[in-house]
């Protein structure tokens, strides 16, 4: 076998799946862990525990000189992490980050989202890499990259050329996604300016999106198209079971539908519409099912208010939830009862929904999270002291949510979401720094590590102060994405002069070979 | 009249006091604000628009070289805005943010928080700076001042050195802060290696601390005293009564009694207890004014579950809200309603609540105070939707409670929290940097602007995205307390050449003016 490409080193923190019923543990492991050239996870040993073991492994294995090495300094209280999977994000409207003032969803779309996502429609060529779409989406990649964000189920706006721009733009950047051109042809409820001419037009422009992502990479190896009617109210009847067909007509060769993501439930205001709208649905779930939208493979993001009734139905067409407690909080939009999805069976990951969120950390997502389970009790269970606690996400839960969760939302929990072997290398460096018993600090890290903590304690620690300057580097295939400016400086020189030493050729070749492509 | 000190210029972002019932919003006001050797605001010029405008105003005034000058750029989107003041802070919990697991309130005491402060107890000598008081300490206030906070409410623990050394810290790096000994001598409640000895040893150990720090800042121009009885159920009812006497007999000339600060109904679990321990009394607030310890110098933290007879009687007492979102959510404590405290008449300011808030920063409050209003209804109105609108927070009124709010809280409303001419220039100089426009960055700051905001949706953007990397300096009475590592090189660099070209000594003189106290 030849050698691996890249050898990772040091601590090694993830969320192994449990059985149901069993509590989330963090798994803490030190050791080595190597990658192939197309990023797979060849093999692991968790006997290394040292420079010299490290050493005697490359030679045991004739890898000396052959091979990349990368570091997680426990020094700097550095771990490797699962890259975070956002299953929900809306990629053109990250300049309004923040800005929702004091409106619930609908009110918002009007005044901020709607114009917003117009706008890209200016673009006519998505190789002409100028204009908002390629700014707006260039800086949403290196933004959610900053984040440890590895793969991301965005949506797009209606526009095929802006679309594209961004399918473009991940692959360039070296980001998995599902790309999803939104379409919207209700005349009733979409804006003149700002939706599909018709179903057939929406049908059209979507072949168009699947055939460019298609043709730039054909294995799908990091972007890949996704259905995105934007949810009920916007589309018509007809658009719907067409998309749906769609997904069917482009299955793959094993049967598995075209992805199709879309909205459920998110906001009380939004429930009554639909209700009005399709009255022959008594359920919102019930509409999509009608048009035969509730896939295995379907992300529906919110799901707030579903009934149990709902949760059944979807928990049976094996449709996936992408929860989105930032956006839910900001919007006010309710407090989802995460636990009452959880119990029905159903496949959960976390959303940023910018910019009905207003960050776009999927730790963020990871904090309001569990923030959001440790009140919805007030909500949902007032009184029950037992039930309230059951509702509680704990920390680990969270964070798995938000790697192996929402691995197999995007249908890859074989894939990517842990540090499995024959899993693909998609993580993150952490780095929290050096403590404060090396002096009063602070302006790097925004966590303090006082020197006593446990590694749970400090990924606790991380998972409520941390940030993006905590992300040192992100792999995604094993390729590495993002580093932080001072990897090259401190982290960076250190590990050069350490891989040097071992006379193998370290950052230098890795800015090389990620510029390769 | 002698010259100012500081001509501050740019733009300065504050929150105007409105008339009752009126809506919140933001002045935005450019121009040059003068402030005098002891920190006062003396004079606004708001026509100075102008690098020119303010070389013919210093002209004009006659102190070209005769004073410094500090300027908020608009090309790196830099304002002025009041400090934050921190109405509620624990500062020996900070090691232990984040580390509240999935527990509640009363585990979370006796697990984190109980072993970590009595761990302050073995530093004997206040003089002797080192030892987990200092440097927890010193962290804590160097964090706080990261994060713009120039007024915080601290509890420290029961030890009288410990408190001093706190007391110090805050003179030394110059924070204003009311500093509060633990008073918990419940020997049925209390942890026996971790409680005063008797209610006389409280009142003797107050009394050890109110020297000292009248001793080392006898104008209280920093530092003040502050009784904190723990909470209900940690003090004796005679400790309780001899605290309110404590505090009347230290009335200052006006007749204003020393400040008080203890928590109140927080988590039901603890009002049940209350109710428990005190039968005599059927609120939690009436036993606190059994015990006299509701002043208008009182300082009740939380307040989630407070009742209408409760709210009424605090108002009649005169006594304040600290309102600790991050820190309700983080526990599960509940969603404190508080459209009803305001509506109620009471004063209310934020606190972060460390540690069981997660987080230090006043920001982050203010977004949990508006995340928490926008869920509230789900718990207290549900159904209501109109109720539910009302209950909701602006962005706003939120920074108003971090600001104005928090000023009359700790009773400095004529003192701090807004750019009044005769107000103390307690501020911060935040900068969100020079947008997306000139280029692809987000290493410096979190928030991107993308040229088209108005002021008011910066700060929109400020406040949901920010952190410590937007706060690039922090004044308190005129003196600059703290600045990012960049702003020497880069903004102080600009500033000094800047301030050069004037014939002034800016940075240097401020740096040696710090180093004074």
């Amino acid at each position: 076998m030849s050698p691996p490409h890249t050898v990772f080193y040091g601590t090694f923190i993830d969320l192994p799946r449990t059985k149901s019923g069993h509590k989330h543990v963090l798994s803490v492991r030190y050791g080595a862990l190597w990658v192939s050239a197309n990023g797979t996870i060849q093999g692991v040993d968790w006997t290394v525990g040292s420079d010299s073991d490290l050493h005697a492994l490359l030679r045991r294995k004739g890898w000396v000189g052959k091979v990349h090495l990368v570091r997680a300094q426990s020094s700097q209280n550095e771990f490797f992490f699962p890259g975070f999977i956002d299953t929900h994000i809306h990629a053109p409207q990250y300049p309004n980050s923040g800005l929702f003032g004091s409106s619930t969803l609908l009110e918002w779309l009007e005044r901020y989202t709607f114009p917003m996502e117009s706008s890209f429609g200016s673009t006519s060529n998505p190789s002409l890499l100028t204009g908002n779409a390629f700014r707006v989406y260039n800086q949403t990649i290196a933004r959610t990259l900053s984040h440890g964000t590895t793969y991301a189920a965005y949506y797009a706006t209606i526009h095929v050329p802006a679309t594209q721009i961004l399918a473009s733009l991940c692959l360039e950047r070296g980001q998995k996604a599902l790309i999803g051109r939104v379409c919207m042809d209700n005349s009733t409820t979409c804006p003149d300016d700002y939706r599909d001419a018709s179903p057939a037009a929406s049908l059209s422009d979507n072949e168009a999106v699947i055939a460019y992502i298609r043709g730039i990479d054909p294995s799908g190896a990091l972007v890949k198209p996704i259905l995105t009617p934007r949810f009920a109210l916007s589309c018509s009847d007809t658009a719907m079971r067409a998309i749906a067909d769609q997904a069917t007509r482009h299955a793959s060769e094993d049967g598995a539908p075209l992805h199709i993501q879309t909205h459920i439930s998110e906001n009380t205001a939004e429930i009554d519409a639909v209700r009005l709208f399709f009255p022959q649905q008594d359920t919102y779930a019930g509409v999509y099912d009608e048009y035969g939208l509730l896939t295995p493979r379907t992300i529906l993001a919110h799901a707030v208010h579903l009934t149990p009734k709902e949760r059944e139905l979807i928990s049976a067409r094996g449709a996936k939830i992408s929860h989105c407690p930032t956006s839910n909080s900001a919007l006010g939009s309710g407090l989802c009862p995460v636990r009452h999805i959880l119990d029905a069976g159903l496949t959960v990951g976390l959303g940023t929904d910018v910019s009905g969120g207003y960050s776009m950390s999927v730790l963020e997502a990871v904090r309001q999270a569990c923030l959001v389970s440790r009140l919805v009790r007030f909500a949902a269970s007032p009184g029950d002291e037992e039930e309230g606690k059951r509702m509680v996400l704990s920390v680990e839960e969270a964070l798995y949510l938000a790697t192996r969760g929402g691995a197999a939302v995007v249908d890859a929990a074989d894939q990517v979401g842990g540090f499995d072997k024959g899993m693909l290398f998609d993580a993150q460096l952490v780095r929290l720094g050096p403590g404060v018993e090396k002096g009063i600090s602070g302006k790097e890290s925004p966590v303090d590590v006082f020197g006593w903590e446990s590694w749970e304690e400090k990924v606790y620690k991380w998972v409520w102060n941390g940030d993006d300057r905590n992300v040192k580097g992100v792999w995604v295939n094993g390729r590495l994405v993002h580093s932080r400016g001072d990897i090259g400086g401190e982290t960076g020189g250190r590990l050069l002069r350490w891989v040097l030493g071992l006379g193998v050729v370290g950052v230098g070749a890795v800015v090389a070979w990620r510029s390769r492509r």
